[in-house]
């Protein structure tokens, strides 16, 4: 009881694949926090992320680039952390090989 | 609405000083996301956290060590992150200066 667990978010990586690497690391109470390993993937053309829950995401290592509905872009190098409130459509335009993202799904607003 | 929030973890930090510096990131739902810097700051003498939440940290730069209520102790490296369960007693016992952490406090288990 009461146990804790470890681990690390950079070593081992995984090897490229054909997809992302998504490693769910712990969840509690409608929030969950999982590791992403990017190889260069992108989301498909004209797909957008429209979430109903707020994200937090983290680059660890490597770098990603993020682009919005309304044209912009954001590039996120390693500490470079962004906050996706639900509803903010964005897709993961680019990334570096390889690229470690933590993310942070948020349970829905109690207010 | 739906924007976006974008900051660096590491990007500037803030100076030493007697306390640690906590810079609250994000919440939503009972969940909170909190940078911490440490600056060789660790857990007075005999003092145990234990908390009635779930905690996931992560080390993002320099080191921490953490000593639990067992005797065992756990140093983390950048990268390395550790799951507390609501009720796992444990200190800070010592941190290299600086120390960047990520704490996300979970909510209660809806289950």
């Amino acid at each position: 009881m009461h146990e804790f667990k470890r681990g690390s978010l950079t070593d081992p990586l995984p090897a490229a694949a054909a997809d992302e690497h998504v490693t769910p690391l712990m969840h509690a109470g409608g929030a969950r926090i999982e590791r992403i390993v990017s190889h260069g993937q992108a989301s498909p053309p004209g797909f957008w992320y429209d979430q109903d829950r707020d994200e937090w995401v983290l680059v660890v290592s490597g770098r990603g680039v993020l682009a919005f509905a309304d044209g912009r872009r954001e590039t996120l190098e390693p500490g470079d952390w962004i906050c996706l409130p639900a509803g903010c459509r964005h897709r993961v335009e680019e990334t570096h090989s390889p690229t470690v993202w933590l993310a942070v799904h948020l349970p829905r607003a109690d207010t």
